[in-house]
Order: C-alpha cells, then structure tokens, then sequence
C-alpha cells in the first residue's frame, strides 16, 4: 500500500487547476440593486456625464469669480443677491456683473456664474437672515474660477468605463451604477457546486448515529463556504465505499454542477478510491494528490473537461480549511474575477511557539486576545478531528512556506474567517 | 445661521450612542445550515458527548499498549491481528493478550484496545497485502495508551456551553452544531433598519432627473451595507425638505423598525430641519450633532426610545463611510454581538503625502497595488460628492485622531471595503 503524493505548494498547486479549468461564459441579468456579491459579466460604460450638471459643493451664493477678485476682510465685494436656486430646479438666471444668486449644497449652478462663495464669507447687509431675495451681501474673500463646483463629467464621463467586466459588485458599485440609472446589470451566472459525501460511516446530520457512525457535516460546513463564495451548493447527499457508486454520483453530479467536491473518509483506501474515481471522470483527471500544506495534505485536485473537481480529506478542520484555500479561490476563478478578494488579515503576536517544517505552509487555528501588551493570537492546538479547535477560533495563524517554526511573541499574520 | 457641532471622535460617539439604544430580545428558530451570519439567541449546549465513542486517527492496528511495549526495528513484536473494524460499525471483538484489529481512520476502536499502531509501523507475516484477518503481523515501535485514538468527549463534553449567547455563526459553527445533531438554534431576529430619503432634488433611481435633479443613492448603498450586516432594510422612498412630510414619514418608519436611517440632504437647513425632526420623534433624541472624522463629519446620531436613529450626510461617501462607521456597528449591536466581528485590515505604504489635523480620524479611499517593492496604498483623491472614489477604491486608509498626517511611503492600516 504504497503512499505517492505529488505534492506542490499552495500557490503552485491553484496555478496548475486553474490551467485545466474554464471559467463560466453564461450570465444573466440582475437588478443592480440586489447585486452585492455578484460578478460583472461584461464592461459597463456610462451613458452620462456625471454630474450632469454643474452643482455647489457648499451652501452660499454662485457668482462670477472674477467678481470677487482682491475681496478680503477690510475691503469687501459688494454683490447683489437677484434669486434663490430652489433644491432640484434648473437654475434658470443669467448673472450680470457683481450679480450672485443663492445655492445650496447639491443645488445647480446657472450657465453664467463660475464659481460659488460660501456662505460663511459672507454677510448680509441691512437684511434679516431669513430675508429672500432681493438683498444684498458683502464678500469677504476671493473665490477662484470652479472653486466650490462640481464640474460636469467630474465623477463619471460620457462613455468611460465604469466597471471593467470581472468586478465583484459592493454597496458602492450599487451607488455607482444607480447614479447613472443603470438599474439592471449583466452578472456571471452563479457556480453550481455539486457536494458528495462519501463514507460508510455517515449518516445524515438529523439522525443519530449507531456506535462506529459520525454524522456528515463537512457536506454542510463547505455549502456555507461555497454560499459565501457566491457559489450554489447541490448536495448529492452520502455514498457509501463501494466505487461502482461512489462512480457513479460523481459522475452524475459533475454533468449537473460546474464544480465537483467530494468530501471523502481519510483512510488511504478511501483516498485511493477517490483518485480513481475522479480519474475515470474524465480527462485530465487527478493533478495532484496533496498539497504542502497543514492541516490537509491529503487533498486531491483534479479537473475533469474544464471543470474543477476536489477530493477533500474526511477530517473536519483540514476539510474546511483546504476548501477556503483551494475551492473558494476556484469558485470565485469560476466568475472571472482576476484576482481574489483580498482577504482580510490581523498582524498579532504568537502567545505561544508553533513548530513546522520548512517547506509546507502551516495554518494553526487562534483565538485572538486583546491584552494590555497588544493583540496576541493563542494558537488553538488540536487534532484536525476536533471541529471544535475551529469553532474556538477567529482565524488561522499562516506559517510562511519558508519557515521551520515560529516562537513566541513573534508577530504572525492571522487569516480572519 | 449658526453652524454648531457637539463632535465627538468615533469610539465615543459609538459609546454614547449604545448607552441609548436596547438589543433586540425577540428570537427565531432556523435550520442550522442556513445560519450564517446570524446570531445566537442564547447559549447552546451539546446533548452529548463528541466523539461519542472512541476513533482512530490513523489506518492501522487497535492494539493494548502494553502489549507493544519494548518493540522496534531490530525486535520487532508479534501480534496475532483476529479481526477487521469496518467503517460504520460498532467494534464488536474483544481483545486477548497481543491480540490486534484492523482499523481505519476514524473508524471504532474495540473496548479492549487502547492505542493504534499505525501500518507504516508495521508489516504482515506471511500474507498477501489484501488478505483478510486472521494474520499476523510484526510491530516495530511502541505506542503509548491513548495513542492515535480520539477519546469520548475529547472534541465537545456532554453539557458544555458550544456556543455562547452573541456568537455570530459561520461555517465551522454550522459543522460542530450538526456534529451534534443539532439542526435547529433559536437566533435575534433581524433588525429592521428604515431607510428614508430626503430631498427635493433627489428622484428614484429607475428615473432620468431634470436639470437640478439627481437620483437618490444613498438608500441604496446602505440597504445593501445594511444586507450585508444581517439587517434587513425596508426603502421608505423619498420625501421632500418639508417639516411636516419629513416628521410624519420618519415617526411611521421608526415606528414599523428597529433603527432609522435619514439620507438628508447636506445643507445648513436641511441638516437643521432633520435634527428638528430627529428631537421630535421622541426622547432622548439628538445625541450628537457629529463625529470627529473626515469625511462625514456633519453626521447626526441620536436615538428614540431605545431605537437608534441616524441622520447621514448628503453626500455619497461621507453616507457610506459613515453608515460603515455607526450604523453598521449599531447593527450588530442590536443583535446582542459582545464585540463586533473584526474588520479585514491590511498594512501598506501610503504612495502620497495625506493631509489631516490631530483629533480627528480621517479615512482617505485607496486602491491597492502589488508592486515589486512590496503592497502600496494609492489614495483616490476626490471631493467626497463624487461615488466614483469609493467604486475606485478597495479600502479606506485610516489616518489615526493623533496624527496630523502621513507622509509617502508610511505604512498605513487600509480597512478593506
């Protein structure tokens, strides 16, 4: 029973998938609105200038800059004020020589004036401050031609692309996109990802198990990954040992699913069944049977006619993690995202040494603790058939590739869930 | 006119707000696997102990210890392997003296054995590698009781608290909770935030806006921000900068929801009108005319009868900067969360001089860029009425309260979108 891994590193390891895998060209259309999370299926460009008028940015009049010029404390302009701009009215006044009119901020600005004084520079003269017009103000500083305005086209031009295709949609894209009234967009359709369980000693998590059975649950902890990653999760439920069945699902599921993931057992037998099974798939089958990494070396990844197939390891903490190392980045790569979501990362320091070997990247379940001498990041040791040592923590310590150990009190990076 | 601020830097301004504002109490049941991102209404104890009974974490022998006392390369010890443990099934064989038992990984260990030894430690006498006990095999190293066994309880006791009342639920959650057969939790209801917009110039979204008119974002961006911290928005539409529509359409929202969001316009009078409003909808009301932040200063917090209410500025950063700042926090607040789930930061290099003033925390948009010198963070400068600094930008760099700026190439903290 010989063990042959083909191990690579992590980074390696992604490369080599993503060269044998497609991403999805399907897309589909979506309300802007409900759209976070979703990926751009193709560039959109405005079909505006934004603003598309000229807006103050400050309440206090619109008035011709030039107008203004040597204005100071001790020797004030004097101006007419001729009219208000009501909040969303066009400003339909012309401004004659040392004219201004009254704006608010957000209101538009009339075709003759070229800047805007704000109102703090200015005073009234012999007039109530709720006065209307006409009165007249002194002004008590110089503004600069476009000084207080909002050009046309100075957030968005006509034409310009405003979101490249492969954008992963957030709340302020949504704002974007609404001020232009785009209020459909076209999005990549959503990855299928078909999960099967396989293993003689699962049984469905609502029932209880006899002594020797576990209930699954990696189907369920890589579907709430898989959701968070923008992908669907079908699960295909649980397969026991036997290859002709195990085959079978498989089969089944890749044709219906983008993606494949096959949450096995950990014993050798069952990974060398999986191997098989994802290899009778199709071509290219198996990659790679391991990755250097810990928790989770035992890891399969295979493609199978474009598609990304992923035999996890049965123990739930290596499970969970390889999935957000390999089956996240894949998903999000499904979408055509260029590049991932960065993930969000703490700097802490160990609270205590962390052995590991050069050559592999380690991942240590932490805690992370506010003390008085910092943040610190307790590891949370445990085998990686506790699901508990996950549960205790906030995020995985990363031992860099390159390092045998880390001791403590040195600062590490933590990867947050 | 008076401009009057009562500021207070964000960490107190949230502090005073919560002292005016209640968690919500009301719970509901849901299915464990949909749970993420929601929160635990109350403590969860396990029914039972996990793993409930005892597993080997490798492929090997279940043998009594002692009998392997002593073995190693060079004398080896002898054990008469009398059956095979399939996986699922109970490990129904007693054990005589050097006496062993196939297991695999995770299966069931005989109440007989106590240690595993793994196969690679061992070799079969004698027998083809797929023959079926009875056969015997050599062992050539020693195993300490308990060794390569999970014990009874070693991942969760029966009684223990797994998860605490205020745990926000994510994956891993999902997994031990099932683990355990428990496949449903009672969980806060989801705050429901209000949204209303105010503004003569704004129109909806779907609309094309006359000359002085825009298309209301704001609400839109924060229904989406409110989404995507477990609230649930309801889009009171727009009404006009008139006291008494603004009153009547604030006090009907408040009173449907758990917290009110007014995206007020950013003029003086508008800003006084919403604070007049706020002070009307019941007590305390106002808190706080504003925050010592930059952008989004003119930021009014208060809050009715144990509901928080929050007035945003008008324009469209400051809107979303501060919604991340107050409202979001307040959010999960309401759904009894201890300590708010830890923001994703990176640190990076400023790639330009940032102005700020001591006492007051700035957030300046950046765009992060890999380059051979290592990650930088290029501010994406902009009048903060512009959307398109936030679409441009992958995270906001935080000038801290006590500085007075930062100079290019100083490593900042960018808090990722």
């Amino acid at each position: 029973m010989p063990e042959f891994f083909n191990v690579l590193p992590p980074d390696a390891a992604r490369d080599l998938l993503y060269q044998h895998i497609t991403p999805i060209v399907e897309s589909e259309t979506v309300s802007t609105e409900g759209a976070t999370g979703r990926v751009t299926a193709v560039a959109i460009s405005s079909p505006q200038a934004l603003p598309s008028f000229r807006r103050s940015t400050m309440d206090g009049y619109a008035v011709r800059a030039a107008d203004t010029f040597g204005a100071s404390e001790g020797l004030p302009t004097m101006l007419a004020v001729v009219a208000e701009v009501e909040m969303g009215k066009p400003a339909a006044v012309d401004l004659d020589a040392y004219e201004a009119v009254v704006v608010h901020t957000g209101g538009m600005i009339p075709e003759t004036a070229d800047a805007v004084i704000q109102i703090e520079h200015t005073q009234k003269i012999g007039a109530g401050s709720d006065q209307q017009p006409p009165f007249e103000i002194e002004a008590f500083k110089a503004v600069a031609v476009g000084q207080n305005v909002l050009q046309v086209g100075e957030d968005v031009e006509l034409g310009e692309v405003v979101l490249p295709a492969g954008h992963y949609v957030r709340p302020q894209d949504i704002g974007g996109l609404l001020a232009l009234g785009i209020t459909t967009i076209d999005v990549v359709r959503q990855p299928r990802v078909g999960i099967v369980a396989t293993g003689d000693e699962l049984v469905h998590p609502s029932l209880t198990p006899n002594y020797g059975q576990i209930r699954d649950i990696n189907s369920f902890t890589v579907a709430a990954q898989t959701r968070l990653a923008g992908g669907v999760p079908t699960m295909a439920g649980i397969v026991s040992d036997v290859f002709e069945k195990m085959q079978g699902v498989a089969s089944n599921t890749l044709a219906g699913n983008d993606m494949l993931v096959l949450s096995a057992g950990s014993s050798v037998s069952v990974r060398d069944m999986t191997v098989q099974v994802i290899d009778s798939l199709g071509k290219p089958g198996v990659l790679l049977h391991g990755v250097a990494t810990r928790p989770g070396k035992p890891t399969i990844i295979g493609a199978v006619e474009g598609k990304p197939v992923i035999g996890l390891p049965g123990n739930p903490v290596s499970a969970m993690i390889q999935f957000s190392m390999f089956a996240v980045p894949t998903i999000y790569y499904l979408q055509g995202l260029p590049s991932l979501p960065r993930r969000g990362i703490v700097w802490a320091r160990t609270s205590a040494n962390i052995a590991s070997e050069t050559g592999r990247e380690d991942y240590v379940p932490a805690r992370l603790e506010e003390t008085p001498k910092g943040l610190f990041a307790r590891p949370v040791f445990g085998k990686s058939n506790l699901i508990y040592t996950l549960v205790n923590a906030d995020g995985l310590i990363k031992v860099p590739l390159n390092k045998g150990g880390l001791a403590a009190g040195e600062w590490v990076e933590v990867q947050l869930f």
